[in-house]
């Protein structure tokens, strides 16, 4: 089947009005004229482009160097039809986005509607495939956001909640290191302060999983044994149907309340004298167990 | 016990000669002036300064702000015995070293002879003790390299071999996201070419090594099942005493000759269609496994 050629509009003066959606990016994040605040979503490179492409948000533009808005049109044809697409060269990019694009391709896209936790739980899988979800508390870091989607994508998992204190997936840092996969694993945003927020565990305990928290605490119980139960009928280790992980930030960790609120507390065990893990290299490994 | 103050020196004008081993900082690593054409050993911030104060590295400066070079002799008193420390402020920092520095510390040291693969190999612990290594082949990336080394430090990992095409553990950035494990973990360069110098394997094979590649191939064995063997006496699984683990960068991965130089192919299970998983997260999964 064939597609008509794309209508590429090539664009020259830096100052072109219709490069507006991805002027001056390294501060797009705040937009107080956007609803909510924050600027658009955007994708860099044609992986993470072509993903945006699939995803759930109403794409906006396509613009970069003829040659790769060409190549993009070429994969993409009828998903793109409508959607306008500018062919600029690399010093009108650089000087419209504010720092050198060598990737040489941007798609743009308008945020959609945040889902709500319910709407996540109520979506999930059926009874008997294993579900495996993921809760952020305080995790400020867009580089850790990113890491930690394109991990929790690479190994199955089902969803991402974020709790008090976690920054904006969306961010374009979070959307490139995520490789994209923030715009295609469910996420949803916990509703409450940074000491009430802890409630809405209660939501997953009620929707049937088994809540572990991840720490460092010499206390807690090795990873293995906390997502898996023995019965007398049964001593082989069993995997919970449902799990969901807590993981706080790099330092400080997970406070107290969190901590409370989990049904075990569970470690990887560590080097003696050694700092932490990074907490998407922690997330990793407790999916990598999880699937084990 | 008591020290004697430290004698800390101001330095005002940022062109000082004193400050030159923290000049350009951004292109220090390229050094056709020292000896092996690579530039000094730098760590910023106190955490990693303090593990370049304890290690191998003859130490030849400390610069940061008064009151961090203050609070950092204090910590570290005799150790700095005979070193330089010279205070200044945000703005000579900034001018000298090439860009605004808020970590406000640096410590600057000679590097020193690299160990050699037979050294590392003979200092290995005793034969009752699970030894593991990691090899790296192609990882051109200093925040990988640094981060292997960060998750080999935290996870026990005996020592890092830098098979062809891998870069610099020492270079600024590496140490900064090791936080300072390249400092203290061990760590030798194997010789030859992108294509023979994985003939040195046979060398770690001798010692004893069971060496298992970690690669996306999907007909590789589960990473669980490359790390332990059964015996008709024993069905249950057994640790091997000692384990190389080969790791090949982010795309293209292991070489075939690399490949073909390991015992075992292990693959860490993904979800279908998506990524495989950071260089240094696969190694940090690979450790945990190891431990497990």
């Amino acid at each position: 089947m064939t597609h008509p050629a794309p209508r590429i509009t090539v664009v020259a003066d830096p100052s072109d009005p219709r490069l507006d959606d991805v002027r001056d990016l390294k501060h797009s994040d705040n937009r107080p004229d956007l609803p909510g605040g924050k600027g658009y979503v955007i994708a860099e490179g044609p992986l993470v482009a072509g993903r945006l492409v699939e995803s759930r948000f109403p794409l906006r533009c396509v613009v970069g160097f003829e040659r790769r808005v060409e190549e993009f049109a070429a994969e993409h044809g009828r998903a793109l039809c409508g959607v306008p697409l500018y062919a600029v060269t690399r010093e009108v990019l650089a000087e419209a986005a504010g720092f050198d694009m060598h990737r040489g391709l941007l798609a743009v896209a308008d945020r959609a509607p945040e889902r709500t936790v319910t709407s996540l739980i109520d979506d999930l899988s059926h009874p008997h495939t294993l579900t495996t979800l993921i809760v952020l508390e305080g995790v400020g870091d867009h580089e850790n956001i990113g890491a930690i989607f394109r991990n929790a994508a690479g190994m199955g998992v089902d969803g991402v909640l974020l709790g008090a204190g976690t920054a904006d997936p969306l961010y374009r840092r979070s959307v490139r290191v995520s490789m994209g996969h923030v715009l295609r694993t469910p996420f949803a945003r916990m509703e409450g302060t940074p000491t009430t927020w802890q409630r809405s565990l209660d939501q997953l305990r009620e929707a049937g999983f088994h809540i572990v928290a991840l720490t460092p605490a010499p206390d807690a119980v090795h990873l293995r044994d906390a997502v898996t139960f023995t019965s007398p009928d049964n001593p082989t280790p069993q995997p919970y149907d449902r799990v969901a992980f807590l993981v706080g930030a790099e330092g400080p960790g997970l406070t107290e309340h969190a901590m409370r609120a989990c049904d075990v507390r569970a470690q990887i065990p560590m080097a003696p004298g050694t700092d932490s893990l990074n907490v998407a290299t922690s997330a990793a490994i407790a999916f990598y167990e999880r699937n084990r």
